[in-house]
């Protein structure tokens, strides 16, 4: 008999991670901070609940998907949280991106009461979700990760177990570093392609295929050059994310002076309104240092 | 009856290009400024000549692989340069990386005399050299570009036409624009996951994959975890196209934030002596910064 | 008669500046968390409290000089905290420096107790307080500040009414960053001087007295020169300000690319150690580039 | 009986300090590019010249001030340059900001000719070279700058022998490192400033007098402040120069993080067409990027 589930966070994220759980058949229960969003779960099959305690009060297992640390320090700690509805034993596994740190507090608190812990980011965007096809970084103990199996093959594609407590938070970290690493790299190309009055269409052809190579030159850099600013993942969120890096950057003592240069571009284009485009409109940075955008 | 090739500078990229035309079938002439790397391409079926003008005299088309922008001019312009040996009809494609503005220039100047110009500049290191299995990015005329297809065809595999003269050498520094950001998110993710203390292999695994993925983090992050800093491209020959790079963005008035801050970190590494380890050491930039490398 | 104070924080600056007020002939009230650094305030003239409500209860005019925005939010708003001790018509005048938003929330706060509140950081280090020599930059209403005058002119030199609520933290910050700015271009020039082989005492005469002169080149660059890394003002404590100083610019939308790159400057060095000494100390960050620290 | 001077290079400053010798009672002999320079100097008492070879023949003691070095080079050791009219003997001293390694060059040069040089590059702006009031920086042997004392004393009132050839080239481009990185903090100070709401005249006289202070801040900042770009210095200059500093670092592998990324930052404005705007127009740099500008 399987373990029943809970889910905390029916977002662009968590909606379609919660709708693939029901597909694979657990037994669900769910919770959002807005309600509205829970009745669309409800009509598809999930028990509703008041609080994140009640979801834990029905559920072996419970999956959280918010936005920040605080959110998740209030789902679990919090006044009608977590650690107040569910029994010992339980397994909370979190799919926000929060700091490693906080992670490792909010899991030491939860241990102190019975309860497991496993951080486990996500990346892969709302399609990912929606298509059960996420990338899931996990951190924790082996005996948790190997018990929540089934449950992470229902929301994601590659689900690795990448080390203990908080070191799923901090490989979605490094992966943030590399994506906009890659971004401002793509972005200068893009402005200098364009200031040689190269074509940039052949341009991409012919280098995407070598050592230049990456994601964002295969899929954003297509879209930088025919102005669609549409975002897979927005600068706004971005930010958010870069603030974990520069944060636990700043806790580790590693500069990171190409990833604190792209927060301050991000942050002026966050300044002139540009918060919800696509966070390849990084190159809108430039463009507007060069006094043209 | 196919056209009579000449070629220019039999160096570690050349000397493998050279094979390959002969392999093809075409009928070579060949000189080096080092008389010593002449005799292996004769024995191998080629003609030797005593200067670039006496290539020219014997060839169709004349290709030139050397170092810098003073060697081309030296080998098309300068004494004994293939402009007092090309009859008018020839046709120069040169295989070097230099600046675009000089391509022009040296262009110029051979038109006057009837010989026309193509900027082919190569990637793919000394194996796509040795197996004819380079990236060539072509600037020119689109007539040039299609009588010298056969011998594109012999020595590369991804062969793109990409503008007019100068084209092919911006695409060039477009590719090192992105080969050199690109290994900076690299270095700054693979520092940040050193530093939080991650199993580095299993990093790489979860992230590839996905919006950080690319062909540096791919085939140069295993080798800086492994410490092997054998070059693909030594940090010399990058500071010298990055040299290139920063030129032309100071022509054309392009702010290269990244790429400029990169040049500096590289140059530190020359400096302490590691110029000849591959371009991937730059991660060593932000150790030492450290206080550990 | 003229008010009576109240002293919150006797540490390196605080101490200093209390005994300034005893010698101007205030009646003082004093406390700090630390309570071994009240008797000798008391021996001095002082009366103790056993909590900043205590000192609030016996004061008209109370000066806090602390750590951090936290220590701040504790003595005013916290439990025993001046709130619950001051009458209506106190005056807090708050010395630390401290983040303008908070400082804002935190005035806002006291105000619907009927209680008015200066934010006062200072500059000078200690011997400016032991000697009641430092800068004082004040925000907030003209009537407080002209209450205040007396209070200020015990402890400080230059004395700048800046403007409203917050203003005085916000030039404080103004200040932290033509600071390290300023210091980051010592330390290139004392770099590049350095590797050029010149004399480095007669380069600083020679560039001190025009455009390139600064307070940092005239007082910190001799003190590198000599291989002197005492602090005026430690990295620590540059680093704590500088935090402040990226957190109201992201607030703000302010791209601070020098400023961003020079905290992860600092970071490398406290990181390795160096965090108690001087801020002129990072100029060790280009030569430990450089490979030679 | 005073040596005779010539003076090569009429422009803005040399025209000024030009004067000032003949002021000081030197018989001169000019020579400039463009003649329309000649004429009025003939009026206040030099003889003209036909070349730098004909200034040299009439000249012990030849003082150059032009723009760039192929241009010192051209006069120097060129068609018609100094080399070709100079007597054994003679002294020249070059004025002009130029690369160290390139004058070094051209002082071996002139040397094997038994032509003395300093290399005495100057700072004080076109009021300084008028009045007589410029600081100069001499590298050269103590015998040749004690020779030239009189000519220094005569244009210039700061004169600092900084050591050996070169080295007057040298510390100049530390004077302008220091230049352009006390202006970056300058300009991130005033940026944060009016993103702030401060009154910008109250923040610089509370900030001006301690830690914070500089040349810049007190002379330049207020400039800023009342949107008054007239150049002391101009971009275009500022530019020339930053390329001096940035291949010379290049060449002594010193990382100059800070003045590599305001090279870039003036970069931009160069090309939106304010080259011709003082130096402190930096600042209009982040001002752009914060889309305001």
């Amino acid at each position: 008999m399987s373990e029943k589930i809970g889910f905390i966070g029916l977002g662009i994220m968590g909606g379609g991670m919660a709708r693939n759980l029901l597909k694979a058949g657990f037994e669900l229960t769910v919770w959002n901070r807005s309600p509205e969003r829970i009745a669309p779960l409800v009509v598809a099959g999930a028990h509703p609940a008041d609080s994140p305690a009640g979801v834990a009060a029905q559920s072996d297992i419970i999956v959280i998907c918010v936005s920040d640390t605080p959110d998740v320090e209030a789902v679990t700690l919090g006044e009608n949280g977590i650690i107040h509805g569910a029994e010992a034993g339980a397994l909370v596994i979190d799919c926000s991106t929060i700091s490693p740190t906080a992670t490792r507090h909010i899991a030491a608190q939860l241990r102190e009461n019975g309860i497991a812990m496993l951080d486990a980011p996500i990346s892969g965007g709302s399609e990912g979700a929606a298509q059960g096809t996420l990338s899931i970084m996990v951190g924790g103990d082996a005996a948790d990760f190997t018990r929540a199996e089934a449950v992470f093959a229902a929301m994601g594609q590659t689900v690795t177990h990448v080390g203990e407590q908080g070191a799923g938070q901090t490989v979605k970290l490094v992966n943030q570093i590399l994506v906009v690493g890659t971004m401002l790299a793509v972005s200068e190309g893009l402005a200098f392609a364009r200031a040689g009055g190269l074509d940039l269409e052949r341009t991409l052809a012919a280098v995407s295929g070598g050592a230049a190579g990456s994601w964002m030159l295969s899929n954003r850099a297509p879209q930088c050059i025919r102005d669609d600013w549409a975002p897979g993942f927005t600068i706004d969120l971005q930010q958010k994310d870069l603030r974990l890096v520069l944060e636990a950057a700043d806790e580790m003592g590693v500069p990171l002076l190409g990833t604190g240069m792209i927060f301050q571009m991000y942050r002026t284009l966050q300044a002139g309104g540009l918060g919800a485009e696509g966070n390849h409109a990084l190159v809108k940075a430039i463009y507007r240092l060069m006094g043209d955008a």
